[in-house]
């Protein structure tokens, strides 16, 4: 109940704040844990890693299929599709940014970039691979890696710790400022419409931003829980309870239902929309957002105020060069 | 008949004729055809289609899933994954310096890269659209690609016959040169060890040439017989002949077991061999082209002369920026 409660003072408080409430822009440089400095050799690596599908038991998924560095950082499925085509329950978050989430996955079961990245790899229905011991075994016959390893960390370094520190070094560099958002806030008033003008100060007024404030809209909390209201109707149609989030880790009833507040950032290019990916629109994720989470019936004109300033959230990705991954003779993967 | 004796006649020929052959280097531009022109614009869009994973039914295989050009053009699979996790009969050739090919897919049932590329998109066990005409109204729905298509083609040019030559434009860009082998050809007589030179003259000695030359180690010819020897073991062990080639396409019974010659550039890096990808070293798969299209049992001297040789087959793989790809609201795939 606390947090529910805690939720609510924070709305009563944000309908009256919403004048002095602070909105902030993205940095363009996203700051590393002190035992992982991120490097241009680092970064090198982690980019080759992140897009290598040979880090899959079937040569055919990187991170990169499910969380595209090509689109807007995921795979505007449902559900990912992993090895052999298996799919699981939730929609892959978008990797554009991650590097701003306090936790990660849907279900803030990581702390940081480095323990997210070790995860999907051995994960059964996502890379498949045995293990990481097997992960490792196979880099190291890659020569092409050895020498990108020893640049990025010294010699006979391919280790899981190592891949997974320079794939964190990647996604670091991941980062979409100078949204129209941006250059609104930076003084640039020409930037948005009056319509996403009106919709930013909705966000505010309604308290939207007391779960989705701060540079990336995903704080100033790590957690919260959705959806807060019942509602058997929404229920029935988009199932959003059958996953009890954080809890389905901890085994923790307090944390039934409790979700990582995902970015706002690019969201209009990730659709569909939250941790089941059941919704396939930004209108219907703002009515069922008004509804599940304020309690609120939010009008038409309301509902597309706000999508439209959510659209002034796309940023410019960064020009990236393809890496051109280390080859090896012999491979084959079944 | 004809074939097999036209073979051993090239091959006696090419014994004592081996010193006046003729190698060739890889140009560093393809020719295109007198309708699809090579511009900037298609290349750029033909980049940013030939990586789209929404070219497929479930949103997650492009072109470069199977032939992946961050590795040696295809997915090191002796057979490649495409839609749902399905797998077919064949190993995916490489798009690097298919430019080059005179006949495309294995069986060379399609005469230009424009026609290949119009191949996969509807396969049911590779990217699974029902139609391009589904293709052409998903495209028409991303702002993104009616700019691109634009300024590639004119006013309101997306379809099937501009995305595939788009596709082809990009894939004229693909071609690895400076190899040690172009280098040594150049007359950089430093740039192949003497056991690649032994290998290289053993290649012409023996009669790879004969099928196996030109700039891209792919002709004279177009197609050819293989296996050209009945061989009962190496058949119960790899199956060549399940699989009739040209014929499963034309029905004609002269047409069975004939092949496109593939290119021999960057072999070393796409492993497993031969159209039914089952033979997973260059070692045996050199061991087996000496026995079954030359009769020829080959000493393991040889065979480790010529994989030395074709290792300096492997060229330069052109930087390239990664494309990004236009995203739009209200996606989703199942």
């Amino acid at each position: 109940m606390f947090k529910m409660r805690s939720l609510f003072t924070a709305l009563a408080l944000a309908g009256s704040v919403s004048v002095a409430f602070a909105w902030e822009t993205l940095p363009t440089e996203a700051p590393a844990p002190a035992d992982n400095a991120t490097t241009a050799e680092k970064v090198e690596l982690g980019k080759m890693l992140y897009h290598d599908p040979r880090l899959s038991s079937t040569g055919t998924v990187s991170c990169a299929s499910c969380h595209n560095t090509m689109l807007g950082g995921e795979d505007n499925r449902p559900n990912s599709m992993g090895v052999n085509g298996q799919t699981g329950g939730r929609s892959a978050p978008t990797v554009w940014n991650s590097a701003f989430n306090k936790v990660q996955f849907w279900d803030g079961r990581a702390a940081s970039l480095e323990e997210q990245a070790a995860g999907p790899v051995t994960n059964p229905i996502e890379m498949g691979m045995k293990s990481w011991d097997d992960v490792v075994a196979r880099l190291k016959t890659i020569e092409g890696y050895q020498v990108a390893f020893e640049a990025a960390f010294g010699k006979d370094a391919i280790s899981k710790d190592n891949a997974t520190k320079a794939i964190a070094a990647y996604e670091r560099t991941l980062i979409t400022p100078n949204s129209p958002y941006d250059k609104y806030v930076e003084g640039d008033k020409a930037a948005l419409s009056a319509q996403q003008v009106r919709g930013m100060e909705k966000m505010a007024e309604l308290g939207c931003t007391s779960c989705h404030s701060g540079p990336a809209f995903n704080g100033p909390g790590a957690f919260q829980t959705f959806p807060v209201m019942s509602n058997p109707y929404f229920e029935a149609q988009y199932h959003f309870k059958k996953d009890k989030g954080l809890a389905e880790v901890t085994k923790k009833d307090e944390d039934e239902h409790l979700w990582k507040v995902p970015t706002l950032r690019n969201i209009a290019l990730t659709a569909p929309y939250f941790h089941n990916g059941s919704v396939k629109t930004l209108e219907e994720a703002v009515r069922l957002m008004g509804k599940l989470q304020l309690g609120k019936d939010l009008s038409k004109e309301e509902i597309a105020d706000i999508v439209a300033f959510l659209d002034a959230l796309t940023g410019t990705f960064p020009k990236q060069q393809m890496p051109t991954l280390p080859g090896t003779s012999g491979t084959t993967f079944n």
